[in-house]
């Protein structure tokens, strides 16, 4: 007899599904007994929901599948949502499933009672709760298949009740990219051929070696720019990738990156606007003459493209331009040219720096080794330690590099346990700039200029400093601290030529 | 000129709202910059937004008046939610402040658009919105005079437009046992009188002395016994205080603490339930032959039938009887008697032991000196520690001691930090069992006997150990370790005797 638990486990097995990032409670105890009659299933324990969702969105962007999350009941739920709108935000297909309480148990007001589907809801593409087994398999298999962010809310007396089937094993969810019509659109056919000023803005599946080559050619016959967004969910970059330039955080910027362009066009993005309002301030960044197409099809549309208007064109691919070490005192300038001379080859960079990144990581790592950068899609922080736990699970032989603001790093610190439990390669390096900066800048630009000691107060992490190191080494990583390019150089070629994981705080000076 | 972020705060402060527990982002600048205007609002910065939210529940229940929460936009609600569940089940008036996006924003589909009004409807018991600054001080009152969890979600729009007026002075809102009427019900009176068996269970304001003294004086002429919840969201307790028996978590203990009773008497409680399902067992603790009644009114209903039915009778006090100090190795069974033992005058003391309390602190501090005990009122853990923050702020010159299980507090650790930053007297006990123990007893009573090395693997939390002197020191706080109960007597004084945070990780062995 197979009950509701293991029937779960064999239709994720049967599909493909290998991972599942774990924080059970009692109401799941039946999932975490079958575990061991599933041993193609790897369960990895988490010590809080976000680490366990963000890790899945992690492991899902670097797998190209999906991997499943194991909750407990609505506040476990609520935990992990912040990283599952960042999953949601990045299109990555993952199933999460949350037990609930038995049938018979609903009605009684019981202390974990919650209301999950509505909460679910909130973050999920789809959301499941079989009443029981007779429709659980058929439950995966639909959330398998919605293809994003999917919400399984198992009740108790589903898992233990035997008499399930597994749902049997189905194909992948399309993504866009292989779902498109394949022909490029006719408008952009002719707005290419129009010879008016065009940007391309690509993201998701178009962000990779093919796409951007498609595009680069499309750019040397037509003069358009090619632009990816701020924080990209995957974006390939670096030596021997041809090259996108990230739309910039701010609003200036970005209008000065638009300048005199009559067409945008988006291959699988987002129109770009502000991530805020800002009184008197347009949030769109589009101006107003600007016509904005989408290219549907993806990288097959755009290569079609491609081919039809550059047929004999090659993309350019980026040079290796290994950075110079820079000497002296870290600051929020030059950190990231030490991380880009000594990145490994076939890095993936895990980008939550926040403001310690935002000007200067597209420049630094320009010509160096050809590297994934993984962003923060959705800008719920607290993102990237879980986000480089899963990144790493599926990309073993894979280092991974997570650049992580002192701010951000604390919703999800426990990540670093994982970190530490599977043996990670994952080098963590800690920008420790003594607070939340990006609020610093914000406050100017919400209008609100003079900072008095209270709302100062709110923004800088200190009083007391945190100690990353302490931290870190609490938690089973080893950890050192550098306040000097030198000594962030020689502690970050170490942490990356010796297996498992590694944290550097890297206290950053400022000239505030 | 009044902008809507000052009308909050000048509400806020008018119907003494003094204390705001903040995690803010760039929609709720123009509140962090009006804090520099209104000193008699007091933020606390904590480095994540569970800590924020247990902590207002934590000043809630010790203050008897509410805090504010600021909190950012849809995903910082989210990392509140699990912690305003144990306030709702607590019943605590607190009232959430969260950002979003102004209203020329909402339609952009920017990094961070969530529907912010679906996951606060989980949680609250009222949620407002105010489209403008005419609705804005208006919104504000009726968040406060809601009662529970009240959230209130300001587009930045209205936070940052001028014309707004605050929303003056109200009267607090009413709590239960002022509100319902005074006399007792005429059944309960009746059952009373009838001689047949008869038990209470108290709970919300009815477990404050006055109203233990009522129980303890009806119980002496009618025999009924008096039981309170396994966490009550506050219990007085101790030498001089009038007893109550905790529900057990056990159902089979209950059933025991039950046995032979004919009525049930609910004072502002629930009707006793299993706090999961479990195969083939009721999760009803109630008997079926056992007439449940609801006495309305609290503590003044209840007194007045202690004056009818027992005019003479005095209550009885519990006796002071200090706990013997334990030596040798500290286990589940003998730390809660040095802290028992050692317990300062007017303590108060949070409760998230889980497993290494359940059985051992009902006993070991029944004669203790007086204290009021803060339970986990929802069952969503990562509540003690940010409790611990709120409740330390609510009552400045009363020691706490947080009793805190090492699974428990990694959910919300940050916590430390603001112990730290406010240097808030908690001295913070970790009850180190290295594993969520709760669960390898709950695998069996859900039926799931056979504990494989996977599954074992998701409940034990080894490999690495948690080392939490380093991650408490890492944060601000010093931290010692204790492996006798020697060792954990000498720290707990010293910690408890000198101001400031402390944290005690005592190292607890197990037979397994």
């Amino acid at each position: 007899m197979t009950n509701g638990a293991e029937a779960i486990l064999q239709t994720l097995i049967d599909n493909d599904v290998r991972v599942c990032f774990a924080n059970p409670g009692t109401s799941e105890m039946h999932l975490v007994a079958a575990l061991d009659s599933f041993p193609q299933m790897r369960a990895v324990l988490c010590l809080f929901e976000g680490v366990a969702t963000g890790a899945a969105d992690g492991y899902g962007r670097m797998a190209g599948s999906p991997a499943a999350t194991l909750l407990h009941l609505g506040p476990g739920l609520a935990n992990g949502m912040a990283n599952l709108h960042n999953a949601r935000r990045a299109g990555t297909a993952l199933l999460n499933i949350v037990g609930d309480h038995a049938a018979s148990h609903q009605d009684l007001d019981s202390p974990l009672q919650s209301d999950i589907r509505s909460a679910a809801g909130v973050v999920s593409t789809w959301v499941g709760r079989p009443a029981g087994v007779a429709d659980l398999g058929p439950a995966v298999i639909e959330g398998l298949q919605a293809g994003g962010v999917a919400t399984l809310i198992v009740p108790a007396d589903v898992s233990w009740s035997d008499g399930a089937e597994p749902g049997g094993r189905v194909p992948r969810a399309q993504t866009p990219s292989e779902s498109g019509p394949a022909g490029a659109s006719e408008r952009v056919r002719e707005v290419l051929r129009s010879g008016e000023p065009v940007a391309f803005l690509l993201d998701g599946s178009v962000l990779t070696e093919a796409g951007l080559a498609a595009a680069d050619r499309i750019a040397q016959v037509s003069g358009a720019r090619v632009f990816c967004p701020t924080w990209p969910a995957r974006w390939r970059r670096g030596a021997g990738v041809p090259r996108a330039t990230p739309i910039s955080y701010r609003a200036e910027t970005v209008r000065e990156q638009l300048d005199g362009i009559r067409h945008l066009v988006l291959v699988e993005a987002r129109p770009p606007v502000t991530s805020f309002a800002y009184p008197g301030q347009e949030g769109r960044l589009v101006a107003p003459g600007v016509d904005v197409h989408e290219l549907e099809g993806g990288v097959a549309a755009l290569s079609a493209l491609a081919d039809e208007l550059a047929p004999e064109v090659i993309a350019r691919l980026a040079e290796s331009r290994p950075a110079e070490l820079p000497t002296g005192t870290l600051n929020a300038d030059n950190w990231a040219y030490v991380v880009s001379a000594l990145l490994p080859d076939e890095a993936i960079l895990v980008d939550e720096a926040i403001t310690s990144g935002l000007t200067v990581l597209p420049d630094a790592f320009a010509g160096a080794p050809a590297h994934d950068v993984l962003g923060l899609t959705g800008l719920a922080i607290g993102q990237g330690l879980p986000l480089a736990a899963g990144a790493a699970i599926a990309c073993p032989d894979r280092p991974v590099v997570c650049l992580e603001a002192d701010g951000s790093a604390m919703y999800t610190l426990s990540a670093l346990w994982t970190h530490a439990r599977e043996q990670l390669n994952i080098t963590t390096v800690i920008l420790n700039n003594r607070s939340y900066a990006i609020l610093r800048a914000e406050m100017g630009r919400v209008g609100a200029t003079a900072i008095g000691p209270s709302a100062a107060s709110m923004m800088d992490l200190v009083g007391p400093d945190l100690d990353f190191v302490s931290l870190s080494q609490g938690m089973g990583v080893p950890a050192t601290r550098a306040t000097t390019a030198e000594e962030l150089a020689a502690q970050f070629k170490t942490a990356t030529s010796t297996p498992g994981p590694h944290l550097i705080e890297a206290v950053l000076t400022s000239d505030r």
